[in-house]
C-alpha cells in the first residue's frame, strides 16, 4: 500500500460514522470508544472539516446528539447527517403517507407527516418493535398496495452493542423485499444520494474527503462508489475477515478512531 | 396452451400441498376449502398414486395429520412427506447439533436430537416465535461458528390464513443469510432432493408425476425443475398475477383442488 501521505493528500473534510466508531451504543445509553472523544476534538480544532454521518434510526436527532453530548463529545444537530430528516423530505415532496415500523424513540422526527391510510412503508432500526406481528403487519401493507413501496432507513446487516452483535434494520429490508417481490429505496449509507448529501453540507467535494467508518460495505465500499476515500476502523462492529473482503478494499485500516486523527492531522496539515 | 388430455397423459401420480390446496389454515386449526375433502377423496379412490408434499412446519406430523382428519380428509401419517423428519436424518447423518428456532407445536419432532453447544441453526415457520430476541439469538449463534450452517425448513415468502397473507420462513431466512453473508440449505419445497424423496415415496417417476399447489414458485418452479409437471389452484395464497409469473409457467391453472382432480379423473383414467 502506498504511504498514508500520498493516501491522505488533499483530504479536506472528514465524514465521521458514529455507532462503532464513536461509541458502543446500548440501550442506556453506549460507552465512548476510548480515545474517540478527544480525536473529535482535535478533529474540530484542526483545519479539516467534519461532518458526522450516521445510518442511526433507533433515536431521534435531538436524542442522539444529546446522549453523545452526555458521553463528552463535542457535537451538534446541525452536524449530522441522518436518515430520518431525509425521509421526511421525500414523503413529503412524493405526497406518501407511510406505515411505519419504527423505535419509539424516532418517531418524534415524523411528527406532522400523514399516516392515513398508508400508501408506503418506512422501515427503520425497530429493535424489539421488530415483532413478527408488526412485521406481518408491514407485510399485508405493502402487498395490499398496487405499487408497492418500501423506504429503509439505511440496510447495514448488524451492529455491536455493548451486549454483543445485534441485527440491524437491513436483514428486516431482506425479508420484506423477499416475500413482497420488491427492492426497498434506501435513505442512508450506502446510498449515493445520502453521501453526497452529507459531503454538500460540510462543503467539500468527494474527491478531498475521507469516510471514517466501521462498516465494510455501508461505510467503506459505500464512500468509495460516490468518489471518496474511506478508512476502516477496528472497533464496533469490524471483523479481523473485513480486512479481506472479496470485494471492497479500504484505503487505510486503523485501530481507532484516534489512530485515523493522528494519521489525518500528521499528514494533512503540513 | 394443449388440450388437458396432452397436458396430462401418462400421469400416475399426484403430489398435493396441503395448505392452501386443501385446506386455509389458521390458530384454530384451519377450514377446508370447500370440494377439497371430497376430492381427496375422490383422488384416493383412483388409480392415481397420491402423496402429500408439504413444507408445514408449525405442527409435529401427528398434529397436522390430526387436524386434516377431523377435518374430514382421508389422510395418514406415512402419506405426507414433511421437512421436519428429513431434517432429523440430517442433523444425525452429519452430526449437528441445531439451535432450534421453531414453533412449540414442531418441537416434539426433534426429540432426541443434541441441542448443546449448537453448531448450526434451525429455522422453521415460527410465526410470532419470530421475535427480535429470537433472531438475534439465532444470528450471534451462527456469527459465533467459524462455518455458520443454517438449515431452513423451506423457503416460502407467505402463506395464507383465514386471517389474511402471513409471513412465511423464507423471509427470515433471506433475513438471517443477509445478517450472516450465508446461504441456507433448504429442506422442503423447493429443494429438488426434497421432491425427489416424495417421488420416491410415492413409487413414481417425476415424468409421470404431477404437483398441484397453490405457490407458483415453492410448488410449481420447484416440481417441474425436478422433471415433473404442475397445476396451480387459484386458493390458498394464489394470487391473478401468477399466472404472468415472469420465469414459471404452471402445466394448467385451476380453480381448485375439485376441478383439478375433475380433469385429472377425465384424462387419466380412460
Amino acid at each position: 500500500m502506498a504511504a498514508w501521505s500520498e493516501r491522505l493528500a488533499g483530504i479536506r473534510g472528514v465524514l465521521l460514522d458514529i455507532s462503532g466508531v464513536l461509541c458502543d451504543g446500548d440501550a442506556g445509553g453506549g460507552r465512548p470508544i476510548p480515545g474517540s472523544v478527544e480525536a473529535v476534538a482535535r478533529l474540530k480544532q484542526s483545519r479539516l472539516k467534519v461532518r458526522f454521518c450516521t445510518n442511526e434510526s433507533q433515536k431521534s436527532l435531538r436524542e442522539l446528539v444529546d446522549t453523545l453530548q452526555r458521553l463528552g463529545f463535542d457535537i451538534s444537530e446541525g452536524e449530522v447527517t441522518a436518515p430520518a430528516p431525509a425521509t421526511c423530505r421525500i414523503l413529503r415532496a412524493r405526497g406518501l403517507r407511510p406505515h411505519l415500523l419504527i423505535p419509539e424513540g424516532v418517531r418524534s422526527e415524523f411528527h406532522g407527516i400523514d399516516t392515513s391510510n398508508p400508501n408506503c412503508v418506512v422501515l427503520a432500526d425497530a429493535g424489539e418493535a421488530f415483532s413478527f406481528q408488526n412485521m406481518n403487519k408491514a407485510f399485508r401493507v405493502l402487498m395490499g398496495l398496487d405499487t408497492p413501496v418500501l423506504i429503509a432507513l439505511g440496510k447495514g446487516r448488524y451492529y455491536k452493542e455493548v451486549s454483543g452483535l445485534m441485527l440491524d434494520v437491513g436483514a428486516y429490508v431482506k425479508a420484506l423485499e423477499y416475500a413482497c417481490g420488491i427492492e426497498a429505496e434506501v435513505v442512508g449509507k450506502p446510498s449515493a444520494q445520502f453521501f453526497q448529501s452529507a459531503l454538500q453540507e460540510m462543503g467539500v467535494d468527494a474527491h478531498q474527503a475521507i469516510m471514517i467508518g466501521d462498516d465494510i460495505e455501508g461505510d467503506i465500499g459505500g464512500a468509495q462508489r460516490c468518489g471518496m476515500r474511506a478508512l476502516q476502523v477496528r472497533t464496533g462492529k469490524f471483523r479481523p475477515s473485513d480486512e479481506h473482503h472479496p470485494q471492497v478494499k479500504a484505503d487505510g485500516y486503523v485501530d481507532n478512531l484516534a489512530q485515523a486523527v493522528d494519521l489525518l492531522l500528521k499528514h494533512t496539515e503540513s
